[in-house]
C-alpha cells in the first residue's frame, strides 16, 4: 500500500482527470446495479416480496400480532357502511377504495396495509385518495366527528411504520394531490402539493437549474409531504441544512378540518409562532401536510464524487477533518459505510466494487460548485493532502455523472440488499462523531456472544454492519437477519437506546418515531419534554384519531 | 460613464488587487465613522439620547400615553413589598434592582424602561438579574403564581417595543446569564448561555476558526437569547440560513417555571414535535430563553466585499441574479442601499463616501470562500460581467479588513444616522424581490402629496428611504422625521401593511411583532392562523403573565 500511496503526486492526482487514469486513483468501474434513485423498494406488490430477495413470500405478520401489547382503542367507532357512502360520495368510488370490492389487484388495497420493509401490517378495510386540500379538509372533519381514526400516507417509504395503520385505520393516501404548484426562478422558491414524488419534484427543478435541497435512496417514490412530516435528513443536509431551515411555508389539514393556510413563499417572516414547524416531523399526529413551499439551491455545474478505502473509524474521522477544512463550502456530502456492508453489497449484487481488495471502512465524498477548475483543485489539493497523510489507503474518483452514479450506488444501494436474507434490524442513531462506530462494533460483539451470528441457517443473524451520513454524525446501524425473533430483539433493546443516552445521543435521527421507537422516546427526550409534546397532540388532536399508537 | 465602463477590461479589474488602483474599481477610501459591529446603539443613558443626534434630550414618551388603547390588564397584581422581599432573598439586592432605591446611576432602572430608539418606555419598578436557569425557573414561577407580569429582556436593541415594559411588568434581564458553556470543534456546536452578547460569541468563535451563523449591526450589545426568541434575520442569512435551521437546542424556562430541557448538540434529533422551534420567534411569550446550542459555520479565510452604484433598482435585480449565477456558493451577502441613505449617511457623518458622483442606488456583495485565488477569480469573473453588460455604473473592491469593514459601514450605519433629525418611522418587509423598492416610491408620493416631507422644521417628515437584505428579499423601510406626528403615522398605517398584503407579503420580516405590529398582524396571518397560535399561547401561558400587551 506504500507503494500506492508513495505514487500520488501531485502530477498524478492532477492526471486523474485526464483520459488515461493512474491506477491508484482511477475513475469508477462499471457497477451493474440498479443506481441511487429508486434503490430503495417501495412496496408495491400484495405479498410484499422485497426485491432481489430469494425466500420470503409467505405473508406480513400483523402488526397487531408482533406488538400484542397495542391494544385498539376503544374510543374509536368502527366503519359503517353510512361512513363508506358518505366517503364514496365525497370522491367518487375510485378514490375511495373498500377491500374486496375491486377485482382488479392494482387496486388492492394490501400494500397500504403493509411497508416495503414487511416489519408491520395494518387492518385497514378503507383507502381514501383525496384529489384536494377541500377533500382532506372534509374527510377529517368527518371522521373527527363520527371517531374515526386515520394514518395519513405518502410514499409509504417510512422505516418505523409509521405510515400504515396498526388496527382499523382509514388510510389516506396522498397520491392524488401531485400538481406542482409554482416555482419562481429567481428566488428558487418552489410550491407544490404534498403527493409529488421526490424525485419527480427534483427533475422539474433540475430542468430548471435548481434542485431539491433533499435526496435519500427513497426518492423514486416517496413524497415530499412525507419528506416534511417525518423531517427527513438524507445526502444533502450537511451541505443544505434541515427542512425546519428550508421549509418556508405548509399548507396542512387539522383534525377537525381547519385549514392552516401557513404556505408562504417568503425567505422571512416574523408574525408569529411558526406552528408549521410542529407539522416538520410531527409524522401526521396533529394533521395532514397538503402543500410545502420550500426553498431550493442552484443546481451546481460542477459536481465530483470519491470513493475511498480507509483502514480504521479513526481514518475516516481524520478524512471528514480535513474535507470540512480544504474543501469547505463545496462539500456537499460525507458518507461513512463500514467494509461489512460493501461486501455484502458485492456479494448479493455479485458485481465489480470500485476499489480492489477489501479496507476497513469506506468514505464517500461529494463536492458541489460553480466552477470545475477551482473544484478539481480543491479536491486534488485534499486527495493529496489524504493520500500524502496516509489518511486514506485507496481512492477512485469520477470521471463523470454516469460513475457518480455508479459510486453513490456503493451508499445508496446498501438499504435494498441488506434486506436479501430476510429482514433486517434497522437503528438510525445521533451519536457524537468520535463514539458512532463503536455502537456498531459493540453490538457485534453482544450478538456474538449470546450465540446469534452465523453462517448457518441454525443463526438468525447475518451480521452486524454500520454506516450514514457521517458529515451529520448519523449513524445507521443494521443487523440483516434471516428471520426476526423475540430473543434477538431483547437483546438488542433496549440495550442501545441506552447505549445511546449514555453518549446523549438520539434514538432517531431521522427516520422517526412511528410504532418502533414510541416506547423508547424517554431515552432521548426527559419526562417535562414528552409532557409539553402530549399537550401539542391533545390541542390540536383532542379526540386522537391522528395515527394513533405511534409517535409520543 | 461608457468610457468608464468601456476601460473595464479583465486587465483592470484583475489589477485591482494590485498596489496601484485603477480609478474605476479602487481600493475602499477612507470612511471615519464607527464600521459595523456597534453601529446600533444600545440605549445607555437614562435620558435615552441617541448618539449623534443634535437634539433631542426630552423625556421619552410613555408607551402607554402614546397607546392609549392599551389597557393594563387588571387580572395582574401590582408589586408588593412581600414580593420585592422574595426576589431579594432568592438573587440578593444587586440582582434585584428597585426603582429609586440605589444612587448609583449605573443601577438606574430607567435604561430597563425604555428602548434605544427612544419610542417605547414603561413604567417597571422593578429589574432582576437572574445568574442561572435555576434561578430563572424560581422566579416565574413565583410571578405566576403571584399574577406578576413580566418582560424579558436581552440587549434591548430590538426595534418593535418587543423588549421593554408597556406598564409595570417586571424586567427579567438576562445579562448576568452569559456564561459559553462549550463549543466542539469538529463539529462546530457552540452551546451558551441566552445573554452572551452576540459579539463576544462572534469574537469567541473567530478565534477557533468558526462564524457565528447570525451577523446584525446591534451585534454588539444583543443577546444571542434574544436573537432566538425574534428570530434574528441580519446579513448571513443569505448564505447560512435561518435559525429554525441553525438553533439545535434550547433551554428555556416556562412560565409555571419548568424547564424545557432541549439543549441538544446533535445535527438530526427526530424524536418527537420540535416545540423548540416555537421559541424562536416567540418573542418571549411563552417562556425565557436561558441557553442555546448552535452550529456554526467554519470560517472562510477568504473575505471580500465590493461596493456598486447602480442606475435603477432594475440594475440592482439583475446585478442580484449575476451574482447568484456567478458567485454561487461563494456569495454571503447581498444588500441594496437607495441613493438617499448613501446621501443622508454623508450628510450627517460628513465623510467620503466610497464611490465619487451619486447613484440612484447602491449594493454591497460580500463573498467568503476557503481559496482566495479561486474566490477572487469568481468575484473578478463576475464584475467583467457586471461592468461589460452595464449593470452597475461603478464600483469599488475592497483590499483588506479595514478596508471591507469601511464598505459595509455604508450599509450598517444607516440605522444609526437616520435619527438624527429626531426619530424614524420604520418598516421591516417581506416582498416579492420585483416590487421590493416600489413600495418607497409610492410612500414617498404619498407622504409629499401631504404635504409632510420638506427641508425645514415646519415638515416633520425628512425623506422615505429604503434599503435591507436584497438576498432574503427583505426592505428596511424607513422615514426619518423631526418628530413623531399622529397625522403623519395615520397617513402610512395600515396603507403600508394593506400595500404589504396586496402583494402576499409579510409586514415584519426579521423584527418581530412587538407592541407596535400587535395590532396588524392580520395583515400577514389569516384568522385560523392566529386563533391557532393563540391556542399556543393559552396552552403555556395561560395566565397571560409573559411580555403582555404584545405579540399576538
Amino acid at each position: 500500500m506504500s507503494t500506492r500511496l508513495a505514487a500520488l503526486t501531485r502530477r498524478t492526482v492532477l492526471s486523474s482527470r485526464s483520459a488515461t487514469c493512474p491506477k491508484t486513483l482511477r475513475p469508477a468501474v462499471q457497477v451493474r446495479w440498479a443506481t441511487s434513485a429508486t434503490s430503495e423498494p417501495h412496496q408495491q406488490d400484495a405479498n410484499g416480496t422485497v426485491k432481489g430477495a430469494s425466500t420470503p413470500t409467505k405473508r406480513i405478520e400483523y402488526t397487531s400480532k408482533k406488538y400484542p401489547e397495542i391494544k385498539r382503542d376503544s374510543r374509536f367507532a368502527e366503519l359503517s357502511q353510512e361512513n363508506v357512502n358518505y366517503f364514496k360520495e365525497l370522491l367518487g368510488s375510485e378514490s375511495a377504495v373498500l377491500d374486496g370490492v375491486s377485482k382488479d389487484a392494482s387496486e388492492d388495497i394490501e400494500p397500504f396495509n403493509s411497508d416495503w420493509m414487511r416489519k408491520f401490517r395494518g387492518h385497514t378495510k378503507l383507502v381514501l385518495k383525496p384529489s384536494s386540500t377541500d377533500e382532506v379538509s372534509k374527510i377529517l372533519k368527518y371522521c373527527n366527528e363520527n371517531m374515526l381514526a386515520v394514518v395519513p400516507q405518502g410514499g409509504n417509504t417510512g422505516l418505523v411504520g409509521g405510515s400504515v395503520p396498526v388496527f382499523d385505520e382509514i388510510v389516506i393516501s396522498m397520491q392524488k394531490m401531485n400538481n406542482i404548484r409554482s416555482f419562481d426562478e429567481v428566488s428558487g422558491i418552489f410550491v407544490a402539493d404534498a403527493g409529488v414524488i421526490l424525485e419527480v419534484a427534483d427533475n422539474y427543478l433540475a430542468e430548471r437549474n435548481h434542485i431539491f435541497p433533499l435526496d435519500l435512496g427513497a426518492k423514486g417514490s416517496c413524497h415530499i409531504g412525507g419528506n416534511v412530516a417525518t423531517n427527513a435528513g438524507g445526502l444533502r443536509l450537511l451541505r443544505y441544512g434541515s427542512l425546519h431551515g428550508n421549509v418556508l411555508g405548509i399548507e396542512a389539514v387539522l383534525p377537525d378540518g381547519r385549514i392552516m393556510n401557513d404556505l408562504s413563499t417568503l425567505r422571512k417572516n416574523n408574525t408569529g409562532y411558526d406552528l408549521k414547524q410542529l407539522f416538520i416531523g410531527g409524522e401526521g399526529t396533529i394533521g395532514i401536510i397538503t402543500a410545502v413551499s420550500i426553498i431550493c439551491p442552484r443546481r451546481s455545474p460542477a459536481v465530483n464524487v470519491a470513493y475511498f478505502g480507509l483502514e480504521s473509524f479513526d481514518h475516516a474521522q481524520k478524512a471528514f477533518r480535513a474535507a470540512k477544512n480544504q474543501l469547505s463550502e463545496i462539500l456537499s456530502a460525507f458518507e461513512m459505510m463500514d467494509g461489512r456492508t460493501q461486501k455484502l453489497l458485492k456479494t448479493v449484487s455479485g458485481k465489480k466494487m470500485p476499489l480492489e481488495g477489501e479496507h476497513p471502512f469506506y468514505c464517500l465524498i461529494e463536492t458541489s460548485g460553480s466552477n470545475t477548475d477551482h473544484d478539481s483543485e480543491k479536491l486534488q489539493a485534499f486527495l493529496e493532502h489524504v493520500m500524502e497523510a496516509e489518511i486514506v489507503s485507496d481512492g477512485v474518483l469520477s470521471e463523470n455523472q454516469t460513475q457518480s452514479a455508479e459510486l453513490w450506488a456503493c451508499r445508496e444501494g446498501i438499504t435494498e440488499i441488506l434486506g436479501y436474507w430476510g429482514g433486517v434490524y434497522k437503528y438510525d442513531l445521533s451519536l457524537p462523531i468520535a463514539d458512532l462506530y463503536a455502537l456498531v462494533d459493540d453490538t457485534r460483539e453482544r450478538l456474538t456472544q449470546a450465540g446469534f451470528i452465523g453462517d448457518d441457517d441454525s443463526h438468525p443473524v447475518i451480521d452486524v454492519v454500520g454506516y450514514g451520513h457521517m458529515g451529520d454524525a448519523n449513524l445507521h446501524l443494521n443487523i440483516p437477519v434471516r428471520r426476526f425473533e423475540k430473543e434477538v430483539e431483547k437483546t438488542i433493546e433496549p440495550w442501545v437506546y441506552e447505549w445511546v443516552q449514555k453518549k446523549n445521543g438520539s434514538i432517531s435521527a431521522e427516520h422517526g418515531l412511528g410504532v418502533t421507537k414510541k416506547p423508547y422516546i424517554g431515552y432521548s427526550r426527559d419526562e417535562g419534554m414528552v409532557g409539553m409534546m402530549k399537550q401539542v397532540k391533545n390541542l390540536y388532536d383532542p379526540n386522537g384519531i391522528m395515527n394513533p399508537y405511534k409517535y409520543i
